[in-house]
């Protein structure tokens, strides 16, 4: 364990309700606490080096506490009890005094002569767990056996609530602390590549600390991805994917509310999906096939099919080499489709519904896991406040505010995107805006080109801290016409001959539009990378784990 | 069209407000209405040549009612009205008299001399509309319009809400119809590869047919499949997939109660998945990879990666040459994996709930759509009652049951999952049962074997109707052991080490399920074919549409 580890956690004996009863003297204390660090550190190293230490696993027969503690058999549904578990974050005063059982990890061991000190983590939440041996509730080899559970090993620990004195600084759950009766080892923890608390760390506290010429570990990305089972417990990943599930749910529950239906379409595809060389291939049964890039073609189908409004939830594939922050070789799609009366318009409405209700979901339902994570990501939470800029009065902006040469008519890169967002939120105070009426060319085929002037199309991205999280469109909904901009577009027309066919037994007008989640998350907390807000992700170079 | 779709809806003209003033003698009418028919004949001949008659779009430039008829141009964004759409599904006598606006499709067509008659279909609901050539409010030119727009085709129709004598016995909302003052066509449809009515018809109204000796049209499988975008506009298909999006609904909600949040895990997987033939595999920007066939090892990995309860919906993919009433190459899985406290009946405690929130909200909040299935698909709402027996008690009632020679330590084929089915409906009242302890031998490699006797196993099935809608079980969550159970079933260690090694750093105790969308809503509904429940179904012989 890094010294670091245990300077985080930051747990002050004379916080503790336990070690303050006791009465060894400070000198003899401070003594023992060096000794038991070395011996922790010796273990350390041992373990490091592939050694397997004589661990306690068992109690000593001879022990009068031998109920007490010990590894459990492993756990094979045997048997059924009563028994109840206690959540860690449901740990507070009002329990003071009451027995509990809590299932949870060892976050950290100390041993310091008759006391040991536990810090249990279950996902987002800690708690302090004192052992002193007083040979009444706690012997000295039940302490012993305490310190050597390895971190991140996983027990059943019995024990009283405790209100301390002060507040543990160090744990979630500050205002008590657990005074164990009884621990038992449910699942025993191996040699860890990295430490928790090292990859729990925030940058600020890595910068604070080299300012005062301590260097505190830190864990790289690909380290930290190889075992990604292990660095998804970080508190800061645990509260990421609750506020993906919500995003998911916020996303869902306001279309159903909005009429909108679930559908599923299929990701083997016959064909080239939307065409372009960034498609996985594979042979499906003898059969050419490939991945869908996206439900754009069957969520179209769905709609001539009179599902009138449907949503999708679903893997998006992308063979493509990029490398950058934002782009994942296969990611979440929030697809959305749904026929229109008049206007495209109807589509805008229920995305600016969609994105109130996520912006306000989130801020004021998940403001405990967003403070989770901002303690290890620091970041403001953005500002809604529905805004449509057209393409023209984007590029205006763009003008007057520093980019004379921005080509009205060419797509938007990265940096400008940037650009406008900035300028946006200055003028206009909102990290959430909609821009539409993009020029045509840059634009698919299938976009419905503007009534007044085809220059320009029905088609529209929406912006979170000046990055696109969304495209859309009204789509063409009459085969002459699609064919007609398939053919301007160069697009093989044997192709996509059955997508034009679909238009032709009658066509709901209709639009939509397609939002990426790990985007939505990412740029919504304000984080610098979209291998943060995928789960297992996957890039040019990783297909593992 | 079909005689036999104008006999499906038996518009009765004598039901018709309108008509009933209409004075024309009853000789008169039925002339006319002979000659109606044929030129209606005669036009979809010619249709059906691939001859373009000669079909009014416009009006009559004269005609002094050219306002409130003739195609609209493209839906194109070019304003928005405050005009307001009603559904067909929300007319009923309380909006007698009223003027509405709806746009729906036109489901048939009937000219009768001065007179026209549409039904007109909007998913799941039917409206009769009404014109009567007065020269005050409807012109010759605009019932010639009406009868001449094609079938399918989107229009949007002004009209009054009228209440007739009788109620319109071949439409959903029998106590109104439409008295039409406007009639624009939005989409016109070309020929139908089949007519909807004869795609919506039963088999018993089929045979009811035959046996007075007329044969009406059915329409194959193929063909559905073929135009399944035309096929799913049928009431049935329109009910089929809101009950889809239902369960889903209600699996996800039932989940998010108890704890549970959804996660993503990826499609695209280095190796052969969970092993076996069974796997599509494809070049990952030159690493070989696999779809995964299930999220298995990923959820589990969630679970060790502390996130308690999971779930989630997603495709999963089997490159199997099935070609049964219940195999699909890709299909949706409802996944849950949770960790235990001590036995795989918590899990079975969550799947009950959550069956019995399917089974309830079902039958209450979609009556609707179980009878619009019904209608075509004749069927009776199964029965729930949670019941769990063991594989030994299963064999035992088989045996008892007429099939002495059962295997009392091999997998149940279809044959005897059915027969348990109705052993156990006879038995207990039930179409609903968990069947648990299946016998290890049949069960893949990280299943928990009992710890009383490791012949069989922490596992179950349930089932719907007798057929096999959930596979799931308590996982091994010990790496000694996991390696032991994979070395006996004789799986190369190296291509799951690294599953293996991520119970390593403590893995809580876990089981799970996995249950198949598509067979839930066949079984439910008492369907006879997958392919049915599935948008856009994939079989070996089937990629498209």
């Amino acid at each position: 364990m890094s010294e670091a580890g245990v300077a985080n956690l930051s747990i002050e004996d004379s916080q503790s309700s336990v070690a303050s009863t006791a009465t060894a003297d400070a000198k003899k204390a401070a003594k023992e606490a060096a000794k038991a660090a070395k011996e922790a550190a010796k273990a350390e190293r041992a373990q490091q080096r592939g050694v397997k230490a004589a661990v306690m696993t068992q109690p000593d027969p001879e022990d009068p506490l031998r109920e007490q503690y010990g590894d459990y058999p492993m756990v094979q549904s045997r048997e059924q009890s009563s028994r109840v578990w206690t959540k860690v974050e449901s740990l507070g005063k009002d329990l003071s005094e009451q027995k509990v059982l809590v299932r949870a990890r060892v976050h950290t061991t100390r041993g310091k002569g008759k006391s040991a000190f536990l810090v249990l983590r279950q996902r987002t939440a800690t708690v302090q767990a004192v052992l002193f041996a007083d040979d009444v509730t706690v012997s000295k080899g039940m302490v012993k056996y305490a310190t050597q559970i390895p971190k991140e090993s996983i027990v059943d620990l019995e024990g009283v609530v405790k209100v301390p004195e002060k507040p543990i600084e160090g744990c979630s759950q500050k205002d008590v602390e657990l005074q164990v009766t009884g621990i038992r080892t449910v699942s025993r923890a191996a040699t860890l590549p990295f430490e928790l608390v090292d990859a729990s760390r925030s940058e600020e506290e890595v910068k604070a600390a080299a300012e005062r010429g301590e260097i505190l570990p830190t864990v790289g990305q690909d380290l930290r991805l190889d075992n990604r089972f292990l660095d998804l417990r970080t508190p800061a990943n645990q509260a990421i994917f609750r506020v993906q599930s919500a995003v998911c749910q916020i996303f869902k529950n306001t279309l159903l509310a909005e009429g909108f239906q679930e559908i599923h379409t299929p990701k083997l595809i016959a064909g080239a999906s939307e065409g372009g060389a960034a498609v996985f291939r594979l042979d499906y049964m003898g059969v050419p096939a490939c991945l869908a890039q996206s439900p754009q073609l069957y969520k179209q189908m769905a709609i001539c099919a009179d599902f009138d409004r449907v949503f999708e939830v679903g893997p998006v594939f992308r063979a493509e080499f990029s490398y950058t922050h934002r782009h994942l070789c296969e990611f979440m799609g929030l697809d959305l489709e749904m026929a229109i009366h008049e206007h495209y318009f109807e589509v805008l409405d229920v995305i600016e519904k969609l994105f109130a209700a996520i912006f306000d979901g989130l801020s004021t339902e998940y403001a405990k896991e967003l403070a989770v994570i901002a303690q290890q990501y620091p970041f403001d939470v953005p500002t809604f406040k529905p805004l449509r800029l057209t393409f023209p009065e984007g590029i205006a902006l763009l003008q007057q505010g520093g980019y004379p040469e921005v080509d009205p008519l060419g797509d938007l890169n990265t940096e400008l995107e940037r650009a406008l967002g900035k300028i946006v939120k200055e003028k206009y105070g909102t990290d959430f805006f909609i821009l539409h009426r993009y020029p045509s060319a840059v634009r698919p085929f299938y976009t419905m080109p503007c009534a007044d002037d085809p220059t320009y199309s029905n088609s529209y991205d929406v912006f979170i801290r000046g990055e696109e999280i969304i495209s859309g469109a009204q789509r063409v909904h009459d085969a002459e016409l699609l064919t007609e901009r398939a053919t301007a577009c160069g697009i093989p027309l044997d192709t996509i001959q059955s997508y034009i066919d679909s238009f032709k037994l009658g066509a709901p007008p209709h639009g939509g539009a397609g939002v990426g989640l790990e985007r939505v998350v990412m740029l919504y907390c304000g984080l610098n990378n979209i291998r943060k807000t995928s789960m297992f992700p996957r890039d040019p170079k990783r297909l593992t784990p």
